[in-house]
């Protein structure tokens, strides 16, 4: 393991942590809030640090997979560790590991809080909440390396380890302007939504953090009803981005490059689709007496859908109230998540599609086995690697997934449902669970011990499982390896 | 598809089933119960439907997986279908629904119940209704090869199908002596059980009933309290004999050989008892509290654990009222089941180890590229084919559990726990599951929809998926196939 290099570029973390509270601080500036200057403070600490640590240049430059697994690893627990002492400093978050809990959840764009009050934040520590969100969605280590003059082999291990989907594109033959390009659609995504929002009659200041909040599919919100209050103009706008943000970026990509076709011909876009129209259609249907007419029930059902299958997890209403069907679906769309190399999170849509497919090809190969036969995704044949490790990530999923509910379960305050649902949102950073732990209730009644477990489920479910299961490995750290 | 060999295996199974009956009639005539003339009548249509159908000698012995897979899934369809005849007719059961979903739990010895009293039931009815849980423990067509002059390709593929494990075992080059083997290992058990719980006071009937009941794994009990009432001496036979049953049944065949040290090397036994050590000291120390003394606490423990990991089912105390911590436990080794080419259901032991050892390999080799690793089990390199096979197997599990889960939120009468758990319990052959499906409760109370998805759930997972999936599969009957 080379030490220094995994040193050098957390070094870099912690200098662009500052950097990316700045937007923050002209905040604070622009509404006169004290809170400015603890977040100056943190920043200037994180930029001197920065600097100091950056003068110490890594004695080798080897960097293999290994170290991209750690250091992504470890860069998101320092992020979170930082980014959560102006929330505590200025007393916004009372407790130290509610504040990271929060960061956490802002970072992985997960989206669960602790608060039970988000209205009395003041601007700009509440600009820093959802600002983490975007920062979070398409990944901080590629925007970093969108930007820093790094070069080599770092580009390719840490990019792999960030978006580990199994269809994480090379657009372009260098990883760093791979980067940029995702950056730059990301980017662009961010300033239509602002306008959009703006336009359906918010301020510039809620389009601003609201877009945040949806373009990375974290979904905190500016209000405690969460998008319960806004029109029904501005919820199918939020509808539309999370669904774009919720789609592989690479078709975005294709679609610049005027290649249509290609984007249309994604089996795991149509499967996207057909799950949201099939799961839209069963909530509407289940919960159509609920409310005062179709228009309005269509919607709820629709924004619920989009919201959960992209992980951001907004609320129009309390959906914890709805029917069991209704909740199960929910919950099964809360496993499956977003499509890879999108903003959302979750199990994987490409996942769901490799399984779907390797369990038909299995099913022939058992009634047929002198035939040959091998599975196919948008006209590619997968390597039967590729099949394998999708195979491995599911057990490491289901898992992760028990010994999380086990050690939910020594919470005295929460039942099986709010156990198992706590553990499914934040595994797959959706945000609400369901019954004690649902859209209007948060988790702020947790143990800090299930806390400190689901800290833990967003950081292994936003990295998707292998970083910090590597981190962890004991066989890692030994010398010999 | 070569239906008529199909069918003349399945008319010999319904012949079978009629042999089948002549013990509990035997017990009719011993206590003078009129129960036995229904018995009688359903064994001689059986026998005579089976005479005839049997002088139609099939038009062709072709006879390759896929038919083998059909058989087998229709035979178990059918043996529910038709044992459940007694149970109706005599008025024991009054809804034929309900009495499918006892056979069947029956017959795949998952042991959860809709009758809510089952002390009512005549002596003659009672043995019926445990016999199952012996027939369907080591398998129907196992019994069927052992006894049946088939001979052929017949024996292969109706034994891969029926003992699906991944580790399904060839003893001998003649798949009939196998069978053979498997069931003088199974009668010589059952014979020491019965003994054993005589010895500890029971008498002959319910020694033999409770045996059928516990060497079966499946979990029917005479009283509604299930071994609530007995002595804890005879709690202990159970336990032992539980846990006999739910190892793979190799192991005794190469005890009776003489090489104990081949034995002692399997690494699932060793895995299923670090289990049973684990979960069963982890209940201890949750639950000690809430009974009188140590040893109590101690054998509570133990003997859910056992009854759990087994998939028998059977309970001492209403184990629904424990910590949600034991609880969670339970649901984890509920789904884990037992050891391959046991009587046990459930996921598997010998998956659990060949996923860990899967997931070990492929961390591994993330972090050294460039390191060939195979995956080991007892020694032996894991066939590539086969890891892929069992990360199928969990794909499908995970799949149809959700669907299960989805279908039996439309029970307006469970929540989310009874439907998680109703789904983990009856796919996994356990029987009773928690909060309102609990040991004490059953499924009486479910709708019919709810009945059918877990008859189809319980038959599913004791054929360990594949050969129900492979005869709903349309493919499966096309013609050009």
């Amino acid at each position: 393991m080379n030490h220094s290099v995994i040193r050098y570029i957390l070094v870099n973390v912690i200098l662009f942590e500052g950097v990316f509270m700045i937007p923050s601080i002209i905040v604070a500036l622009i509404y006169g809030e004290k809170e400015g200057f603890t977040l100056a403070a943190v920043m200037a600490a994180c930029i001197a640090f920065g600097f100091i640590g950056r003068c110490f240049k890594p004695k080798s430059t080897t960097f293999y997979a290994k170290e991209g697994f750690v250091t992504v690893a470890l860069a998101w627990m320092i992020m979170s560790i930082i980014g959560a002492i102006p929330f505590y400093v200025t007393g916004s978050i009372p407790n130290y590991i509610d504040a990271v809990f929060e960061t956490m959840s802002g970072f992985t764009t997960s989206g669960g809080t602790i608060l039970t009050d988000v209205e009395h934040l003041s601007k700009s520590i509440q600009f820093w909440r959802l600002f983490t969100h975007w920062l979070g969605g398409m990944g901080v280590l590629v925007l970093i390396l969108a930007i820093l003059p790094l070069s080599g082999s770092y580009n390719l291990y840490l990019m792999k380890a960030e978006s580990a989907g199994p269809s994480v594109g090379k657009f372009v033959p260098k990883i760093k302007d791979t980067a940029k390009i995702l950056y730059s659609i990301y980017l662009g995504i961010t300033i239509i939504e602002i306008i959009a929002l703006c336009i359906t009659g918010l301020p510039l200041y809620d389009a601003m953090t609201l877009t945040f909040s949806t373009v990375g599919t974290g979904g905190f919100g500016l209000l405690n009803d969460s998008i319960g209050s806004y029109s029904m103009t501005t919820g199918c706008v939020i509808i539309v981005f999370m669904l774009i943000c919720s789609i592989n970026f690479n078709l975005y990509f294709l679609l610049l490059k005027g290649k249509i076709k290609d984007v249309f011909k994604s089996e795991e876009l149509r499967l996207f689709f057909i799950i949201v129209i099939v799961a839209t259609l069963a909530v509407f249907f289940n919960i159509r007496k609920l409310y005062s007419g179709t228009t309005e029930s269509l919607y709820h059902s629709l924004f619920q859908v989009a919201s959960i299958i992209s992980t951001t997890g907004f609320s129009t209403v309390d959906f914890n109230r709805w029917p069991d069907f209704s909740k199960n679906v929910l919950i099964i769309i809360t496993l499956i998540g977003a499509c890879a190399g999108s903003t959302g999170g979750g199990f994987k849509v490409s996942r769901v599609l490799i399984l779907y497919k390797s369990i038909k090809n299995e099913l022939y190969t058992l009634v047929h086995p002198r035939a040959v036969k091998k599975v196919h995704v948008d006209g590619k044949i997968l390597s039967s690697s590729l099949i394998h490790s999708v195979g491995i990530y599911l057990a490491i999923y289901v898992i992760i997934f028990g010994i999380s509910c086990i050690l939910l379960s020594l919470d005295g305050y929460l039942n099986f449902e709010s156990v198992f649902t706590s553990v499914a949102a934040n595994l797959n950073n959706v945000g609400p669970g369901f019954n004690l732990v649902g859209p209007m209730d948060g988790y702020a009644k947790l143990s800090y011990f299930s806390k400190i477990v689901l800290i833990f489920d967003m950081l292994i479910g936003r990295l998707e499982l292998i970083p910090v299961l590597i981190l962890f490995t004991p066989r890692t750290w030994k010398k010999l390896d």
